[in-house]
């Protein structure tokens, strides 16, 4: 239980940093796109395949270097049930070379249908006495606006699979203000106070490390309330959305983390997708470029996380 | 845009009723089963034709008389990515017989990250300068707690596709008050304050029956507050979970309406999934007894909604 499995990961790699695989087919070279279009057609099948084969090359390429990957459920799906095979596929790749998968797939209901969403993707699903996994990640992001029964059947499944989720706080966008900063007739936030529920529906699963199944997203375009939220929920693991790309530093994404470096572990997608466009090397260099990124982000990172900052010197 | 297409097949139905579609394994009769595990295997293929062959079956017996289903998309992702394909095919199997499509996924998420889900789910998807539709529904549900940032992407292509989506604001579930009934510093809930936010999300893309495209889910439980929201969001089309089952009776979901009988439509799922069982018939009868029940249902209802309880009688 817990995320103990993670940050056992991260301190091993000495990098607390997550891999987005939000994989546009804009973003795949094209010489993966040709194959795959040649083998499978220039269809949901074809983009499907391609995405497969880029997401597999950079996994090869940064497993060593990075703890875990965050498949963005949108991102296949928009590619139909084809996209969503290669959802499971990648899942069941990155987790052969030893990563921790999260699955941001932002999920919520409640009672049974939460249950089948748990079973789905933390857990697995009975058929004639046998019991499958759906999709066998090892975390999944949720979102707690439905309360106490939306999250109940989570937290039960994390316990027993070690396993855990993330619940949106305080989310990295622009508007998330609108509703997260409303302040509630007690005078607390409302993101205030779906942190104090998250150390609550957490409060029986805390591993090794301090931190409990219950994790929390909060924003690096926030760093004020990064700050605030690390302070007041100890036992709530953050995955931090929004470095880089939306504009959140390194400096502010510090205080994300607890005095021995850790309690969090912070986000990037398109950088390192797409860090071969940036350097403008050979696209069949992609894989290496995204390693390349993956080294600068957690040298950037780790220049403020100065307590986890030992292994990889 | 808007729910015309919907609000005219609720006239022309008479029927303001969804028969939400959350097919679990237990549900499916042991006929169909044996012949789908002989067929496929005894696995997630086998249980995703299964279903299939469930839906579709109950679908070809209720086409003529409700207007629409409402495929909860965690019933199908824990079977996998085979499940996801029976979604698929289920959605494109209703709207072959006429029916309107709302895929229950409570998807959330922002910027380019929505645009994806509502590509995936209203929109398309292009590959190599062609387009694909990922699930093709005609509406999603989904949760605004990350503000316009994650509404605005779905309102475009709801305006260009004439598709609609349905917004979290009060759940049916027991512990839906403790965020959703909290009072803002304006004296306001955060439902309320939600149920405005659908207003002006949906402000201009309303329709020739009053509606607009943004769409609320407000429970079967909580009939005050259905009359509540009835009477603040005038332009704002309600989908309402939890007849039956969850306890909302037909007389408080009558509260969901407008002098017009129009404005909401009321979903059942196990009740009409599992009538045969209810009703003690052969497990083979199991589709003609889930058009009995939905017959009842929409009798129970529209008995409440006396504007619309005309052409059926």
């Amino acid at each position: 239980m817990s995320f103990d499995r993670l940050i056992a990961k991260i301190i091993e790699t000495g990098n607390p940093t997550v891999v987005g695989l939000d994989p546009k087919l804009d973003y795949v070279p094209e010489f993966i796109k040709k194959k795959a279009f040649e083998e499978k057609g220039a269809d949901l099948k074809g983009a499907a395949k391609a995405i497969l084969e880029f997401n597999k090359a950079i996994i090869d390429e940064i497993y060593d270097i990075v703890p875990a990957i965050k498949p963005q459920a949108a991102y296949y799906e928009m590619y139909g049930w084809q996209g969503v095979k290669t959802l499971y596929k990648t899942i069941e790749y990155a987790q052969s070379k030893g990563m921790f998968v999260m699955v941001d797939g932002k999920r919520n209901d409640i009672g049974a249908t939460m249950e089948a969403y748990t079973n789905a993707y933390l857990g697995s699903t009975e058929v004639n006495g046998v019991k499958f996994e759906g999709f066998g990640a090892d975390a999944l992001t949720v979102n707690g606006y439905l309360g106490t029964d939306g999250i109940a059947p989570l937290t039960k499944v994390c316990a027993e699979n070690d396993k855990g989720i993330f619940v949106l706080v305080k989310t990295s966008n622009k508007s998330s203000g609108e509703l997260q900063d409303r302040i509630l007739d007690d005078g607390k936030t409302i993101y205030n106070t779906m942190g104090e529920m998250c150390e609550e529906w957490g409060k029986d699963t805390i591993g090794k490390y301090g931190y409990s199944a219950v994790g929390a997203v909060v924003g690096a375009t926030y760093p004020e309330q990064l700050a605030e939220m690390r302070a007041k929920l100890p036992h709530t693991f953050f995955l931090v959305p929004g470095y880089g790309a939306q504009g959140g530093g390194a400096e502010g994404v510090a205080k994300a983390f607890d005095e021995k470096g850790l309690g969090a572990i912070v986000n990037s997608s398109r950088a390192v997708m797409t860090a071969y466009k940036k350097e403008g090397c050979d696209e069949k260099d992609f894989a290496k470029a995204a390693r390349r990124e993956c080294i600068r982000m957690r040298e950037d990172i780790t220049s403020f996380v100065t307590a986890l900052n030992t292994k990889h010197q």
